[in-house]
C-alpha cells in the first residue's frame, strides 16, 4: 500500500473536521485512492490548547518550517483562513513541490491568480473546493461537470449565518438584532459578525464562482455589496403578503457579455426552491445554455461538510498526481473583467416609505416615479388614521439608476417623511 | 490548436443535443480543453430521415465499421441506448483504443463491470455521467466530489416521466390514465410507457448510483421495483390530508452493511425539498457521514441537459487523455452484493382499505395489525352511511414483513372488502 503524508496548516473547526474524516473513513479512502492517507504534522498557534480531538504526541508544531522542510509531506492543507500568512505559506509550499488544498475563500478570491500561476509554474496541484459552499461541490461543478455549458447565471444563498438570521426573522418575527444575538449564542454567528451580516463572506464567494463560470478574473472590490442590517420585520411581513421571501443572494449574470455581480438582500418568489432553503443551509442555482437550471443544496459550512470537500480534493490530487493537467482556471483573463455598474442593473424593486397622510400624496409620489420611467406593479397603502402612513410599492422591471433618481427626488420632497427600505426582487423562473 | 474527432453512435434526441452543444459552444470548449472538438461521423439507421438539424454532407453513415476503423476518431459517443448492439459497439471501440462516452443507463447497469473491465484492460477511458439524472452531475459527485464520505443513503426522483404524471395527478386531480395520456401527448411519455411507469428506468439508475455509492456491484434484477399504475387520486388526496406528497423514489441505503435497494411510490413529507420537485425535474439526495445531506436538482433528461453531461465527459477525457488513471469504479467487488430482502425493510406505511360498515370492524382490523406488531400513528375513517367504508391507516415504523402478514390475514377476513393500496412513507429528515 502506498502511503501519503499530509501537513495540516491550522487546527480550528475545519482542520478538526479534516482530521476526523481521515481517521474515520481511512478504509474508504484507501480503497478509493490506493493510498494510506496520514496527517503527520499540524501547524497550530498554541500546542497546549485543548481541542476536543486526540492527536498522537509530537504531531503538533508551531513552526511552519517543520512542515515546509519535511520532504515526506507531499500535500499541504491550508485551513487557517485569511490572507496572511496563509497565501505566503501556500506559495512557499508549492515552491517546495507540495500540492496544496485550501478552503480559504478570501485567499482564492483575492490572490487566486497568483496562487494558480504558482501552481502552474511549479507543476503542482492547487484545489479549493471547500472555499465556497462547504460540502456542496460547486467549484468542481463549474470546472468539470458543467464545462460543456455557456454559463448564463450563478445565483446562490452562500452565507449560512445570514440565512439563519433571516430564517429566524421570517419564522419568529424577530428583529435583526434579536436574531443575530440568537445566532451568536448558538455559534452560527461570530462575536464580530461583520464578515457575514455585511456580506463580505458571500462577496468573496461570488467572486470565485463568477471567475470560474465566466472564465475570467474578477476584482473582488468592484462587486456591489449590501448586507442584511437594514431588513426590518415589517419588510419580511410585506414580502410575505406580496408572495416573497427575503434572502441574501450572491448573483452573477452574464448579460450580453457584460458581467453583473452583486450581493444583497433579495425578494425571492415564495414557491421557488431558493425560497425554501432555510437555516444555515446553502444552495446554488446555475443556469447554463445546455444543462438548463441546476440547483445544488446542502450544508454550506461546518467542520465535516467543509472537511468533506477538502478530503475529496486530497483524493483528487492522489488520483491525478502523476499527471499535472488542467487544474488552472483563473489564468484565462489576466486583466480583471469590467463589471456592469449597479445603476445599469435591471430588476424589480420593493420600496417602502413613510409619507404624510394627506390628499394627493400618492399621486405626487407616483408622478415622481413616472417621470423617471419607473412603472408600478402593486401599491399597498395601509392607513392608520395617524399623521403618517406606510406606502409600499412593487415596481415592474426597471433600471436601478431610475430607482435611485426617483428616491433622490422623493427624499427632497415635503410629503415623503422617509424612504424606509428598498429591496431588489428576483423573479427567478424555474419552469 | 489541437483537434479531436468524435464518432457519434445514434442521432436521436440526445445525439442531436450533443451535436448542438458542440456547435454552439465551440469557442468555450476550445478554451477549456485546448482542443477543437469535431463530430466527424454519425451512425444512423436511415440516412435520409429528416432530423431538424443540419449536418455536413457525408457525415452520416449506416455502418458502425466506418467509425470503428477510422483511426482519426479518438472518442466514440454512444447514445443509441439499450443493450445490443450498444454494448458490443462500445467494447469494440475500446479495443480499438478509442475512449467512450455513453448516456446508456441500461448498458451501464447491466454490463457496467464488463465495460469498465475492458476500459481498464485497454487503458482507455469510459465516462457515463449522462446515464443517470441527465444534466445533474451525480455520477461525478459520487465518484469524485463526495469521495471522502461513507455514503449512507442515496434517494432520488430519477424518472421525469412518472414525476410529470404524479405532479399532474396531484395538481389537477387527474386519474393515472388521463395524466399518462397527457404526458404522451406532450412527448413526456413514450407510446409504450412500461419502462417509465413500471419503474424499470429508475431501477437501472438506482443500480448505477448504489454501485458507485457503496463501491460494489449490484445485480439489477434483485432490486425491489414497484411502478405508479396503482396510485389513485384518492391516495393522493389522503396523502395531502396527512401532510404528504406521493413521489416515485429510487432508494439506496446502507443499513449496517446490508444494502437496501428499492424503487416504489413513496409518501414524502410535504415540506421536504423532494416533495417540491415537480413536473419532469429530477432531484437526488445523498447522505454522507462527512458532507451530511446534499441535494442536486435539475433537468433529469432531454437533449441538451443530457448532452451537457455527455460533452462535459468528452472534455474530461481530453483533459485526462495522457493519464489513464482512476476511472474504474465497478471493479471493486466482482461478485454482486447481496441485498436486504424487502420483508426486512423498515418503513412507515400508508394503508387504504374498504371495509364493511358495521360495529367492531375497526377493532377487528386493528387487532390483526396488533398481533403482527404493526402499531398505528393515525387512522382516518370516513363513513358515508353506505354499506362499505374507507379506512386509512398510517403506521409507525415497522417491518414490511409484518405489514404483508397483516394484509394476508386481513384479505382472508370477512369484514375487509379490499385492501386498496399500500404506500411506503419516507420521513426524510432534513434538519
Amino acid at each position: 500500500m502506498k502511503r501519503v503524508n499530509i501537513g495540516l496548516l491550522g487546527f480550528g473547526n475545519v482542520g478538526r473536521g479534516v482530521w476526523t474524516i481521515v481517521e474515520e473513513n481511512r478504509a474508504e479512502l484507501k480503497k478509493r485512492s490506493g493510498y494510506d492517507v496520514n496527517i503527520t504534522k499540524i501547524l497550530v498557534r498554541d500546542i497546549n490548547k485543548y481541542r476536543g480531538v486526540n492527536v498522537p504526541e509530537g504531531i503538533l508544531t508551531t513552526k511552519f518550517e517543520d512542515i515546509l522542510e519535511d520532504d515526506e509531506i507531499d500535500i499541504v492543507v491550508e485551513v487557517i483562513g485569511g490572507i496572511e500568512p496563509s497565501v505566503d505559506y501556500m506559495i512557499r509550499s508549492m515552491k517546495r513541490k507540495k500540492h496544496v488544498v485550501t478552503a480559504n475563500k478570501m485567499a482564492i478570491a483575492t490572490k487566486g491568480s497568483t496562487l494558480l500561476k504558482t501552481s502552474n509554474e511549479e507543476a503542482v496541484m492547487l484545489y479549493y473546493e471547500g472555499s465556497v459552499g462547504g460540502g456542496i461541490p460547486i467549484i468542481n461543478g463549474l470546472n468539470e461537470n458543467l464545462v460543456a455549458n455557456k454559463i448564463e447565471e450563478v445565483i446562490g444563498i452562500i452565507n449560512g449565518t445570514t440565512n439563519y438570521i433571516l430564517t429566524k426573522m421570517t419564522r419568529e418575527n424577530l428583529s435583526f438584532e434579536d436574531a443575530l444575538k440568537e445566532a451568536q449564542e448558538k455559534g452560527f454567528a461570530e462575536s464580530d459578525p461583520t464578515s457575514d451580516v455585511d456580506a463580505f463572506d458571500p462577496m468573496y464567494k461570488i467572486c470565485i464562482l463568477s471567475s470560474l463560470a465566466f472564465d475570467t478574473v474578477v476584482n473582488v472590490n468592484s462587486i456591489y455589496r449590501e448586507g442584511i442590517r437594514g431588513i426590518k420585520p415589517i419588510d419580511i411581513e410585506y414580502a410575505r403578503e406580496l408572495g416573497y421571501v427575503i434572502k441574501l443572494l450572491g448573483i452573477a449574470k452574464n448579460v450580453e457579455g457584460e458581467l453583473e455581480l452583486r450581493v444583497h438582500p433579495t425578494m425571492v418568489p415564495i414557491n421557488h426552491p431558493l425560497a425554501n432553503v432555510n437555516d444555515s443551509f446553502n444552495a446554488i442555482l446555475v443556469k447554463g445554455n445546455a444543462v438548463g437550471e441546476l440547483m445544488l443544496y446542502g450544508r454550506g459550512a461546518g467542520d465535516l461538510p467543509t472537511g468533506s470537500a477538502v478530503v475529496s480534493d486530497i483524493i483528487s490530487i492522489l488520483r491525478n498526481r502523476d499527471n499535472p493537467l488542467y487544474y488552472s482556471k483563473f489564468e484565462n483573463g489576466t486583466e480583471p473583467h469590467e463589471l456592469r455598474e449597479i445603476n445599469k442593473v435591471e430588476c424589480e424593486y420593493y420600496i417602502r416609505m413613510t409619507v404624510k397622510d394627506k390628499p394627493g400624496v400618492l399621486g405626487e409620489v407616483c408622478t415622481v416615479f413616472g417621470h423617471n420611467n419607473v412603472s408600478m406593479l402593486s401599491v399597498i397603502q395601509k392607513g392608520k388614521r395617524e399623521e403618517c402612513v406606510s406606502l409600499v410599492f412593487m415596481t415592474h422591471n426597471t433600471l436601478e439608476g431610475n430607482i435611485r433618481k426617483s428616491i433622490e427626488k422623493l427624499e427632497g420632497n415635503n410629503v415623503v417623511v422617509k424612504v424606509e427600505n428598498i429591496i431588489r426582487i428576483e423573479n427567478l423562473g424555474m419552469e
